[in-house]
């Protein structure tokens, strides 16, 4: 019997975290204590068929894998996806990506890099991230949710994710707020909280906004079809009318979601994530005062909303890789 | 030291449950396999004090304790009420008891009964009552949903009760479904499930029906203020095509909302309970049709709507005194 030595530190191993989100995918390098060592990324939706992307994500990290001394040093490989399902490590029928019907791409994944994989919806990535590394350390009952092109979520009560019987679980942003609401053309459903509390639900709610008044607006110097978030971020804070009506809308709608949220699971703290976030108080001012509005008083003042402190291009990428260290 | 005997069972220990709810309060003795052997009851809402509740509580209660061979048998006491804290054992700002603010019931029960006390949401002992003995039995995850004079809701997720951080989750029925919708007396907010799909709800839903069409209709023969829901259901099965439709409006607000609850933590089943699951179908299939038509892809079919099979009257009794066993 050899006795038990530890690894030097430039041994020690190490895990793959993989983001697959709508627009692109990001990935990285991770140790055990959450630095993100290296990392790379690849556009998501110009890849009509998975197998190309499969071997364009393969392309890319095995450069990295040789990196940090070869396939040896890696654990194991963890993937965020939307409509991920951690128990058949298959995504199903996800709105956002362009592969249709069900995609066995964990198998898929383990099968081209020889590497045992496993995969969760990309908010319930988040969440662990969070859970582990950010800004629900120590939290037994939290709700994450991911405000970006799409609106993700990830729920932790009891300490433990909410996967639901099925592993599907946590899809707020597909909850209807607004009943009979705006149209959502990924899922045919009508007001969803996606629908409006995105960064594509904002440049819609500009554009309605902007064609139901005559009043001035620094958008109506921008071409209507150049509007976005972004650029609704930067006339509000230069003080547009609109642009802060844009954003206390969208906020009222959240805010109503997420007093729902509160009185399903009662959480000790909401944590927002993603592009929207960035508007800071425009949309958090208004998605605070909305929430306590529809909250009834036993929940009232009771429930945090904090946002994710955590590098964006890391978060995600972080909250896949610990899916690694939870492998038996 | 002794040999370890068993009990005989005319002296097993048994447990007392006490179902709070807003008109009225039933309770039982239970033996630990879930058989009620004595039951009664007292008016909630007659006492605006809590004091005099719980005299009348024990006097009527001491009787059974007596038949059943006194205190000595007694486990201990399991309370499910409205807004009922588990961890806590109060109950706090409950909209639709006589009592306001914070009462600190569990201890008010155990003082006076000096029989170690448990508290919970009245819906969360219901889920209990099921998963040991009904509907649920065998289900890690499922949302049960009483529908009564008000709605209520437990929520179990990995085989576990959620409580969320300070014991309050798990109130749907307050979750806003129609925004600026019907207003909520007991809350003082707009649009939640339970001002629509409560008993009061179908009532409140009749006259605003009623008043709405001139349409003939057996309702047009009942004094408008003796309108209850069960005089909507005896028209319906007469065929009485203003009360269906009042049935249908219904059916299409819960099935939106469970579509949501769906959406958040992804059931085994749903399992509905309460005066007005006695509709059947006149209830259940707009329910069902509304449900899979709001829900993604991914949920459609996926997910039960039962009606409880326990007795109304024994189905809160039960799962309160499940509480008792699981006391240290």
């Amino acid at each position: 019997m050899s006795k038990a030595t530890s690894t030097p530190a430039s041994l020690e191993p190490l895990a793959i975290g993989i983001d697959i989100g709508g627009t692109g995918t990001k990935f990285g390098i991770v140790d055990r204590i959450g630095n993100v060592l290296f990392t790379g990324d690849l556009s998501t939706k110009k890849h009509k068929k998975i197998e190309t992307f499969i071997e364009e994500l393969h392309d890319k990290l095995s450069a990295l894998i040789a990196t940090v001394g070869g396939a040896g040093r890696i654990r194991g490989i963890g993937v965020g996806a939307p409509n991920g399902n951690f128990y058949t490590g298959t995504i199903e029928y996800a709105p956002n990506l362009p592969w249709k019907g069900i995609v066995p791409l964990a198998q898929l994944i383990q099968d081209k890099f020889q590497l045992p994989t496993n995969l969760t919806n990309d908010a319930n990535a988040a969440a662990i991230g969070e859970m582990m590394y950010g800004a629900a350390q120590g939290m037994k009952d939290f709700i994450m949710i991911t405000l970006g092109t799409g609106v993700g979520s990830g729920i932790v009560a009891n300490g433990h994710l909410i996967l639901g019987h099925d592993g599907f679980a946590g899809e707020l942003g597909h909850t209807i707020i607004i009943p009979d609401g705006r149209f959502h053309e990924g899922t045919g459903k009508h007001g969803s909280l996606e629908s409006y509390a995105s960064a594509t639900g904002v440049m819609l709610t500009a554009k309605e906004v902007l064609a139901k008044t005559k009043d001035k607006s620094l958008l109506r110097d921008i071409p209507l079809d150049e509007i976005d978030s972004r650029k609704v971020y930067d006339a509000a804070v230069q003080g547009d009318k609109i642009a802060k009506e844009i954003f206390d809308y969208t906020g009222k709608i959240l805010g109503l979601a997420l007093a729902n949220f509160v009185m399903f699971s009662s959480p000790e703290a909401i944590i927002l994530f993603g592009g929207l976030t960035k508007a800071g108080d425009l949309i958090l001012k208004p998605t605070r005062e909305n929430m306590e509005a529809n909250l009834i008083q036993v929940f009232q003042n009771r429930v945090k909303i904090l946002v994710s402190h955590l590098r964006e291009s890391d978060a995600a990428i972080l909250g896949a890789s610990a899916l690694v260290w939870e492998m038996p």
